[in-house]
C-alpha cells in the first residue's frame, strides 16, 4: 500500500471505532433506530470526507481525538443522506457498499427516522462540548455543517438532482447541481478542520479552493465509474444514471474529456496546497487517488 | 378573547412572518424544495412551542426578536417531524390542519427532502450570530435542541410508536413514548427561553418541572380529541390511534380519568410557575388552556 493509502486505512478504522463509540447499542424498546443508525455508518465506505477533515485540521495542529468526533458528525451527515437518497421515493436502490440499504434491512419508516436521527446526531456531537472546549469553535461548527448541508447545499442539490430527471441540464447547470450535493459536504469537510484550527483567513480560503475543485474532480470520477463500473465492482448499482436519461458531465462531454477534466482538476487542486508544505502532502495525493479509484 | 388568546394570537403572527422571512421564496431551479419548507411551516397551527419559548424567554427579559428567532426554529424542528410523520411509509395521513399534507401537495421526495432541509435550518438559525451574541449560549440552543429531537428525544418516542402497533403498551410505557415522542420538544421550548436568558439553575429547572406536566396533559387532551373530536374540527383525521389498535391514555384509562389526569397535571403545572410571580402568568393560563382547547 502507498503511503497514502495507508492514512486512509488508518482513519478509515478511526472513524469506525468513534461511530461504534458515539452510537452504543441500546436494549431499549425503540433500539430498531439505533440498529440502523449503526448498520447505515459503520462497516464501510471510503471515509473521504473524515479524513479531509482529519487531515485539514492536522495542518493546523488539532489534536486527533478531536478532529474525529467532527469528523465521525460529518460521517453521519453523509451517511443520513444516503439513506433518504436510497429510498423508494427518492433513488429507490436496494444495495449500497455491497449489502441491502437500510430499508431493505430495516423497513422504510426505519430508514426515514434513522436519517433523521443521524442528521440530528451530527449537531448534537458539534455542539457538546466534548468536541471543543471553545463554544465559538462549537457555534461555527454547527453553522458551517448545516449551511453545507441544507437547502443551499447538499438538499437543494439532491432537489435539483430530481428536477434533472425531467429537464435536460446543462454544463453550467450540472456544474452547479454537483457542487451542491457532493461538493458542500466535501468542502465543509476542509472547512471544518480549518475551524477547529482556527486558520487564517488565507488558509482557510486556499483549502476551500482546493475542495472546490477536488468535489468536482470526484464526481466526474463517481460518474465514470457509473459508465465504466460493473455493480460487483462498485458495490452499488451502476450505469443508473443512463438508464434514468440524467445528464451528467460523461453524457455531456464523453469519456475521453471527462475523465482529462478530472485530472486536470486534480492538479490544480494540488496547487492551492502549497503553502502548506509537506504537511499538506496526504491532501494533494488524495486529489490524484480521487480520480483515480476503481470504485 | 381572553389575554391569553390574545398572546397565542400575537405570538402565531409573529412566528409566521418571522417564518416567512426566513424562508424566501427563490426562483432558483431548486426552489421546489423551498416552497414545501413554505407550505410545511406557513398558514397555520397554533404555534404552542413558539409561544412556550417566547414566554419562557421573557420571564429573563430576552429580547423578543432573539426569542423569535429560535421560537422560529424550533417549529422548524416540529414542522419536519410532521411532515415526515405524515408520509405514507409512517403514518400515511392526507389531511394536516385542514389542507393536503406535504406529500401530497408535492410529491414523497419533496416531502423528504423539505423534512430534512427544515430540520437543517433550524440548527443554522441557532447557531448564528444574528440569533445570539453569546456563542455559548447559540452552541447551548444547537445541543438542546438536538437531544431533544433525536434518537433519546422526538425521534425515539417516534420509533416506539411504530413499535407500539405490534405490542400493547402499558400505562408507564405510553408515558415514556409521550415524554420522549411529544414532551421532549415541549420541555425544550421553555429550555431554550431559559438558555436564552441565562437562567438559574433554579429557575430553569422549575421551568422544567413545569414543562413536564404539561407535555403530558397535552398529549392527554390530544388523545381526547382523536378519541372525541370530528375530523373537520380538529383539522386532520381523528379515531386513527383507536383504528390503528394503538394503546393511548384514553384506551388505558377511560375518557373520564383520563380527563380528570389531564386537570390534575395542568393544575400541577401552574404550581412550578410561582417563583415568577405575574411574569408566569401566560405560562400559568396556557396549561389550563391545554387541557380544554377543542383542537
Amino acid at each position: 500500500m502507498s503511503k497514502l493509502e495507508n492514512a486512509l486505512a488508518a482513519c478509515a478504522e478511526n472513524v469506525e471505532s468513534e461511530l461504534d463509540r458515539l452510537l452504543p447499542k441500546s436494549d431499549s424498546p425503540e433500539a430498531r433506530v439505533i440498529d440502523a443508525m449503526r448498520y447505515a455508518t459503520l462497516g464501510g465506505g471510503k471515509r473521504i470526507r473524515p479524513f479531509l477533515l482529519t487531515q485539514s485540521a492536522s495542518l493546523f495542529g488539532v489534536s486527533e481525538s478531536r478532529a474525529y468526533r467532527a469528523a465521525a458528525a460529518l460521517e453521519m451527515v453523509h451517511c443520513y443522506s444516503l439513506v433518504h437518497d436510497d429510498l423508494p421515493a427518492m433513488d429507490d436502490d436496494d444495495m449500497r457498499r455491497g449489502r441491502p440499504t437500510v430499508h431493505k434491512e430495516f423497513d422504510e419508516a426505519t430508514a426515514i427516522l434513522a436519517g433523521d436521527a443521524l442528521l440530528t446526531k451530527a449537531f448534537e456531537l458539534l455542539a457538546d462540548p466534548a468536541t471543543n472546549g471553545s463554544p465559538d469553535v462549537r457555534a461555527n461548527l454547527c453553522l458551517a455543517l448545516a449551511k453545507a448541508s441544507g437547502d443551499h447545499g447538499m438538499v437543494g442539490g439532491q432537489m435539483l438532482d430530481l428536477v434533472a430527471e425531467q429537464t435536460k441540464l446543462d454544463i453550467p447547470e450540472i456544474t452547479r447541481l454537483q457542487r451542491m450535493k457532493t461538493g458542500a459536504l466535501i468542502a465543509v469537510a476542509c472547512d471544518m478542520g480549518a475551524i477547529m484550527g482556527k486558520a487564517s483567513e488565507h488558509a482557510r480560503q486556499a483549502l476551500q479552493h482546493y475542495a472546490h475543485d477536488i468535489g468536482l474532480a470526484f464526481q466526474i470520477a463517481d460518474d465514470l465509474l457509473d459508465v465504466e463500473g460493473s455493480a460487483e465492482e462498485v458495490g452499488k448499482r451502476t450505469g443508473k444514471d443512463e438508464a434514468a436519461g440524467k445528464a451528467t458531465f460523461v453524457s455531456l462531454l464523453g469519456v475521453e474529456r471527462a475523465r482529462e477534466q478530472a485530472h486536470m482538476l486534480s492538479e490544480q487542486a494540488a496547487t492551492h496546497l502549497e503553502m502548506f508544505d509537506e504537511k499538506g502532502e496526504h491532501l494533494k495525493e488524495l486529489a490524484n487517488y480521487i480520480v483515480t479509484r476503481r470504485k
